[in-house]
């Protein structure tokens, strides 16, 4: 078995093969001038049971382009079998048509990376987990909290914590089950046509605790520092947040700052800036993958 | 029939439904904050047999992700055939294996075009004719010289007609008997290390004579700018270049007016700088499809 690692692995490619005891091998990549990737995969790997790992962060096509490229040629070169290892999958969060002729992005998406010669898909907390039944074969959503919690026990004494809307509710539970403390939601308005977040009030019995704020994504970080600000004037001793995608798109980081969050859990799914506390992904997908016998 | 353009189809598919009396619609697109697309269908395609018009010029990767969101999701719609018509199409030049290991990117691009849901490509000049076998179904490589001609004309006065390498001959051949002129070519000499470009010394009847250089593609302008002052030191009067796919990378405009090329003939492929003489490539596709019966 081999792991090879695409141009947006993140360095989860060496750290899995590390875990694994496999070996490993990084594609060889580059831009030509006019915009186009190169790839190049530099070993044989006919007959080989390979472990391929592009994530799909920002510039996402770029990425999800690379990741085809790699599959049908590593497919072309006579792979035995692929599993595609993509810590962040991008588009996850446009999984259902929610007005009429609308993409659902994420299926084509997954229906590609099966059709390009992927036979088994790993990635880390998914949106939605139905999402994944797009994928024709095996598909596992890993779950990074029992690995987040050790960081975020370290964080935070006895906490609460909550969703900042009802579809992190699960999130919110496992975490919660992880580090044995209580969970609960608050309830997320969106305008449809401005985009804009408002929360409904709610009274949460957060009174001089620490408070854990749990999601999937952050993205511009709307939401979470809403959900920091509503929890603060509640009387809240300390927030901090914990995600396994944080894409902190633009100003995201200053905004959540200034809503108060004194610290930030996340992981390596996708490049995240200095000062947040990183799980590497590569411990939770190993526990999916056989390790490798010298 | 209907035809529909994509967000990268700049303009094309309007001329295109104009020229063939085919009603018209756009998709609706946007970025959300993070770098996605969004893609929506805004009619009803259901039994319908529609033209898909998206180019691939830059960012390449972007718009190739959203012709395949576009395909399948036409496809899940209910659209009874999909010919997809691509006027520039991406990765193009990588189309076979220069060195062991390295991805066909135009095999999977092409590939996946039709995985997608394209039962027919268009496209305009691609670098080489015989990648479009990757295409399983029927696909055509629709030639601009006959349009290109009269705008060339205009520019030059019996000229002679040079490709800058070999790889191009034909298409100077194509354009030359358009024109009925004469034509010639030059030899480049890549290092394979550097990329730099180098033209092996060759005397051409150029001499107070106008010359156009004929290619495929423009992209950082190096192979063609050499070429001009290679016959523009041979006493030519008045050079002109005339080439299908404009990307003009960085400064390749400067380039090519610093080597004294005098004008610049290209289509609509590819979004182009004004000052180009362009030709739309809705002239040069439109006699592949049907024209509409009101």
């Amino acid at each position: 078995m081999l792991v090879i690692g695409g141009p947006a692995a993140n360095d989860v490619d060496r750290k899995l093969a590390d875990r694994l005891g496999c070996r490993h091998v990084r594609a060889v990549s580059k831009l030509f001038p006019d915009g186009e990737s190169y790839i190049r995969v530099p070993v044989d790997v006919s007959g080989e049971d390979l472990i391929l790992v592009q994530s799909l962060f920002q510039p996402q096509d770029k990425h999800i382009f690379e990741l085809l490229l790699l599959l049908e040629t590593l497919k072309d070169l006579g792979a035995r079998s692929i599993t595609a290892v993509v810590p962040y999958m991008a588009y996850s969060r446009q999984d259902r048509r929610f007005l009429e002729g609308e993409a659902i992005s994420v299926q084509v998406l997954l229906k590609h990376i099966w059709l390009a010669g992927a036979s088994r898909l790993i990635t880390v907390e998914i949106h939605k987990e139905e999402a994944l039944r797009s994928f024709p074969g095996e598909a596992i959503n890993a779950r990074p909290y029992r690995h987040m919690a050790p960081v975020v026990q370290e964080l935070a004494r006895d906490p609460l914590v909550v969703a900042p809307d009802a579809g992190a509710l699960a999130r919110a539970a496992m975490l919660a089950d992880c580090i044995g403390a209580e969970y609960d939601h608050l309830e997320k308005l969106r305008d449809r046509q401005t985009g804009k977040i408002r929360l409904r009030p709610k009274r949460l019995p957060v009174q001089g605790r620490d408070v854990v704020i749990v999601d999937d994504i952050v993205s511009t970080g709307g939401t979470v520092a809403e959900a920091s600000k509503h929890i603060i004037a509640q009387g809240a001793r300390k927030v901090i947040v914990a995600a396994a995608h944080l894409l902190l798109v633009g100003d995201a980081l200053v905004k959540l700052k200034s809503a108060g969050v004194e610290a930030i859990v996340g992981t390596d799914t996708v490049p995240v800036p200095p000062g947040v506390k990183v799980v590497s992904s590569a411990d939770v997908i190993m526990q999916y993958l056989p390790k490798c016998t010298v």
